[in-house]
């Protein structure tokens, strides 16, 4: 196979790009200057040399110096942050979005994904042993299993809930989201958001 | 205007039909024996002289006789439904999808709308002047607001809730709709979906 | 059942119409004033009774006096138009585009439907007897196929084709439609743009 | 900024991605193999070095050591395609997708994009005037405009008409794409399909 053909496949396996997308990547990329493009290739490279996975949390995080030697990222080493609730979310992007809204000021854990329903090695999916040997270390007061809403999220959530043993885990409010109408919601959006009326 | 073209401009202004479709119910109804078109007209005639408003509620139900006499719907007529609470709903489709959920056994009111903001005569769009002799009358514990997560639903919460004095009036709870999914829902819903959380 | 929900039902069966649409036409009517319930229940009555379907090209056309009498309508009866060729059409609807367009000044003839790939009975789902005994009596110098190029307007067009024995028979020329773009098109498509190239 | 916004933010530039799936693919980057993104990084570098533009078609090949030297593509340097044929597209996808029907098998010329209508500089978007020079040079029997059925498709189609003097020049021809369905078509593809039936 030639390198174009080799550069669309891989475009190809990049989140939400089918083939079609992929080979307009390619063009697009012949298309640019080579300064452009030796600026893509030289980010790509710092991105991934200067960015390292938190050995507490799990998530990537950049910062040069620090990622090298100790791999513990801004956030949990941030004395100000409070330790003692721990957040139990899916992927980085989870994380990012709870951290913009500003409402949570405890530390993350990063599970690495989630477990469908019926999967037989759910240890394969997601950081299990790390989160309860972490849970164990750090004794927080409180578990918070921010996972979606969905039946992997759910089943995610009960199986790390029935994990953990002797620590309040708590999983976050059903309810009406912004923007819902009653109209598309079901039963049982309707009974949480009545049960959490204020 | 020939008849056809007459019939597809009503079925065009018929919720979420535009032109083309209209045309295509006035030749689906074309291609339906008479007997079959028959039966949509008169079921059309007797849904309406057969429905009534019910004067507590508002909302639209069915029962002959009664219909005629004391309009009043099964639901506000019921002894055994919780008379202490009021809920109140913008729309007929909006209380029929509580009423499926189960999880509501008090009473309704129907608004007929909800208020856009900045709207100037929210009085034309909502029920508020019956809303508030109603709760004036029937003193109710408490005035659950069940209206949608939108601006318009929470421009109306917010006016409704500001004109009633003296009861205790709630709103549904916000948090995550079943389905959501962390990445696609925004800050508030965040916050609240933590401030829930169990 | 009651009539709200039979109502319910019958709307769900117009074309393109769920049940959760259908239920909103029904709150839509009855939230409608009386007259203008009375206007739609007076049309569809009107346009059933005033619409005839033409005996000779089958289509559905409205014209009171002339339709109880003799069933043929202002396009077949009208001697300025070009009775040597006949245009066969799947349905109504597109009768209406191609007599829109404009570009058609000949006769036509509703074949009711298409007829899907490996299907059994042909006969059930075209008009197709009634078609070859018009041939037959008007002998018209060319019949154009103007069908849907999918894969059932083309089955369709192929039988019909050889089933007309002795007549010239055309079907629509393809290549690219108004708005059609090189990139999303179809290499049966580029190879008939390329021959029909002008 | 830091890098990772930086790449976030050339990624958000590639054809048809927007802020947050541009995110997703700096994780996905994350979270693959460092010999993964290796190969990404030298595949692009390497399409980039090993493509050159045809000096005489315009279009992106690959072939490393003519590369370098005569820039001359494989579809313009072969002896037995019909050099009496020159089809103009708009972009190397639009060639990719002809070629790929083998219904042409004559040479390419890529005017580089198309031109908006009312636009006020045409030489700034399209290569017209190394098209009218190539022309020029080879003297094609026919040049076929192959462009997008299109608003803008259709401008430029005009434009390069008017400005080649003494060629013959066609255009794709009009009518059904597959897929297409008489209901969803405009008359201009009706009058066409017409005018083109066989």
């Amino acid at each position: 196979m030639n390198s174009i053909r080799r550069l669309e496949e891989i475009f190809a396996h990049f989140p939400g790009i089918g083939p079609r997308q992929a080979r307009r990547f390619v063009y697009y990329l012949l298309g640019r200057s080579p300064a452009a493009v030796k600026e893509l290739v030289e980010l790509i490279q710092e991105v991934k040399s200067s960015t390292a996975e938190c050995q507490v949390c799990h998530r990537f995080f950049t910062g040069n110096e620090q990622a090298d030697k100790t791999p513990t990222c801004n956030i949990c080493a941030d004395a100000s942050r409070d330790h003692s609730i721990l957040m139990v979310v899916a992927r980085d992007s989870d994380f990012e979005i709870v951290e913009k809204s500003g409402a949570f000021k405890g530390l993350y854990f990063i599970l690495g994904g989630t477990v469908p329903i019926l999967d037989k090695e759910p240890e394969k999916r997601i950081r299990l042993k790390a989160l309860l040997q972490r849970i164990d270390a750090d004794k927080p007061a409180e578990v918070i299993l921010s996972l979606n809403a969905t039946p992997d999220g759910e089943n995610t959530a009960d199986l790390v809930k029935n994990s953990i043993k002797g620590t309040k885990v708590t999983i976050l409010g059903r309810g009406l989201s912004t923007g819902a109408e009653l109209e598309y919601v079901d039963s049982d959006t309707i009974k949480n958001a009545l049960q959490n009326r204020r």
